[in-house]
């Protein structure tokens, strides 16, 4: 289930390098291969296992797959808009669980060319690429959410599944938030046959509420494209889908911690299959083997493009140090990052145990983004003989 | 002898925060003290003791006045142009040991608001101070060279101590290089008493020869105002004074490694007094008692505003590291540098085990220089809770 790049029979210490992307400029495979590249270099004989890591949004189908080292598969689908496009999704290697990530049918950037359509953006690209790893036979599905286009509270993920939205004369709403203002009941008999014999996990990156002023509409509809007017009748078309979801499933889902994300998406997957609502980077840490890789660690490395102050992080470091501390053997966690802007007081008192920039020195963005690679590899190469002791 | 911030009883780790100056933005002193609370945010346990270092040029004589507790005395003299300045010395606790630092009376900068005099500039002043170091009652005298404004092959300190040049009509020449042209011998019945009763130690910054294409004139004339036709004639001055030197004293200073240090002031006082040329690094490093600190030391931190990989560097760091080799403890060395250009490879093979940058992120140089004391503590707590286990 890991990547280990030296001989595990090794005397020498057990590095776990489990870092996220760094984004603009390297996937989390590359980081993490240029962070183990510094470590065997100061220390050769060290035991290297490479977990790229994600946060359970964008990345992080990727990170899976190159951690259980299986392929990814492709579907033909459609995007947020209705094109057509190729999503990807993958299985572990057991065949058990399937990963779907919403970025991949339906997210933003693949629609970044047209004119943003907030009411009509959906996720049924999402819905079909569930639809075809439920087909796989896996008993588990991880959605990894974030980065949607859309706010359409989930129910294009439904339809992708054979559910029908209905308005109140039994006619199918369209695709899209706006469909969600009229929508009335609905029809689930044309539900893909396993939807609900599997366990759904949603690796979530935020912890937005459906609606209101912290909800997906208000905090998320503008940077999908939605304005003031927008907003309002996407808070209130969410508001009637959650009455809608509460009253059909008998689930309550308007305040569920989390349920904003992606649009509303959780919505949708808590009240029709009681999917689970996981912090994604630890659901992506524990679904990589992270628990298992750190049993016997001596150091883990970690790191992400910017390790900052926000409030609610979320972000992979943050799920690495919860799995070091829930570790046995409590190994030091050490960031590796583009910019460090969070006080090392904080970063210690959560769980870090010191965090370094790759910055060498005074130089701007353009040319810290150009080198990434070898500057990972040469921090890593100084904490790697600071943290073990040779070199 | 040394700066200790906490309990010598102490039952924490001991750490020897030992850094050169931020050239531009912090003496060593305060680059130490912002090191040093960084230390003990991260290990409260921690007994820091501060040595601020220096390479034996500019900043040695504050760096050993702070490290020995003791104040500066003040004497007034003349500058390099002959202008009223007021320089400073000390001498040890213990009254053993005298240091002059030649840019204090000497130095380019106290002389940069007026023309260059690259032929006239001497370090009579220079030989004033070491006169009333004499006069203190010291059994050895530090000379720490570098940032010289002239190239008189030391004629000026001699001068200074009460010593005549001498041209052939038994005439005194004038100060500074373009007098040596004419010397053809050297009085040295007025010379202070206590001139050849001493031990003189010569702290020198580089390894230049005295004449020649590598030589004092050759190689720092030009930044001293020396056109080209300026160094061929103080070329040819330095080497007919070597020869006066040799003839007078019987001693080669011809091609002594480091004579051209300083505008060749080792040339003079290695002939007349027999004194010792020693790595600046290496002499700052005795003298401020860091063999002595390192004994039981856990951690050792230096660090300079950059730390490249020149090929001849002599600096701070290299002083440190080289101790630490020899220390029977043999504790880690880590740099903390405004930047760091050196590879890690290169470094781990000096005897640093690793070194950081302050800089957290793409940032601009005057960003950098602004905040280095905060910067500096920050990653001073990094590496302490990394190197020390703690955090």
């Amino acid at each position: 289930m890991t990547l280990t790049t030296t001989d595990p029979a090794s005397a020498g210490p057990h590095v776990v390098v489990a870092p996220d992307s760094f984004k603009g400029s390297l996937d989390a495979i590359e980081v993490a291969e240029a962070i183990a590249a510094g470590v065997l270099a100061a220390v050769p004989t060290a035991r290297v296992t490479r977990l790229p890591m994600a946060d359970g949004g964008e990345g992080s189908l990727a990170a899976l797959a190159a951690a259980w080292r299986v392929p990814q598969h492709e579907l033909d689908t459609v995007d947020a808009l209705g094109r057509p496009t190729t999503a990807r999704w993958a299985t572990s290697p057991d065949g058990r669980t399937g990963v779907v990530e919403l970025a991949s049918a339906s997210g933003l950037p693949a629609v970044a060319d047209a004119e943003p359509q907030p009411l009509h953006a959906h996720t049924r690209g999402t819905g079909e690429v569930a639809a075809a790893v439920l087909s796989a036979g896996v008993e588990e599905v991880l959605v990894c959410l974030g980065g949607s286009a859309s706010t359409d509270g989930g129910a294009g993920v439904l339809a992708g599944l054979g559910a029908r939205m209905l308005d109140a004369d039994g006619v199918e709403v369209p695709d899209g938030g706006q469909g969600l203002a009229r929508v009335a009941s609905l029809d689930l008999t044309g539900l893909h046959p396993r939807a609900r014999q599997v366990r759904w996990r949603l690796a979530v990156d935020v912890t937005s509420s459906l609606t209101g002023e912290h909800g997906a509409a208000a905090v998320y509809g503008p940077q999908k494209g939605a304005g003031p007017g927008d907003v309002a009748f996407l808070d209130e078309a969410l508001a009637r889908w959650a009455g809608v979801l509460e009253r059909e499933t008998g689930r309550a889902v308007r305040s569920l911690p989390g349920a904003g994300a992606a649009g509303g998406v959780p919505a949708a997957l808590v009240a029709v299959f009681g999917a689970a609502v996981e912090r994604g980077a630890d659901l992506v840490a524990e679904a990589v083997g992270l628990p298992a890789a750190l049993a016997d660690a001596d150091l883990v490395i970690t790191g992400e493009g910017s390790f900052d102050s926000q409030s609610s992080r979320g972000k992979a470091p943050d799920g690495v140090a919860r799995a070091a501390a829930a570790s046995p053997a409590h190994p030091p966690v050490v960031v590796i990052a583009g910019q460090v802007l969070m006080p090392a007081a904080q970063s210690r008192a959560s769980g870090i145990r010191a965090a370094f920039s790759i910055a060498n020195g005074p130089l701007g963005l353009d040319e810290l983004v150009a080198h990434t690679a070898q500057r990972l590899t040469e921090t890593a190469a100084h904490v790697a003989a600071l943290a073990l002791g040779e070199g």
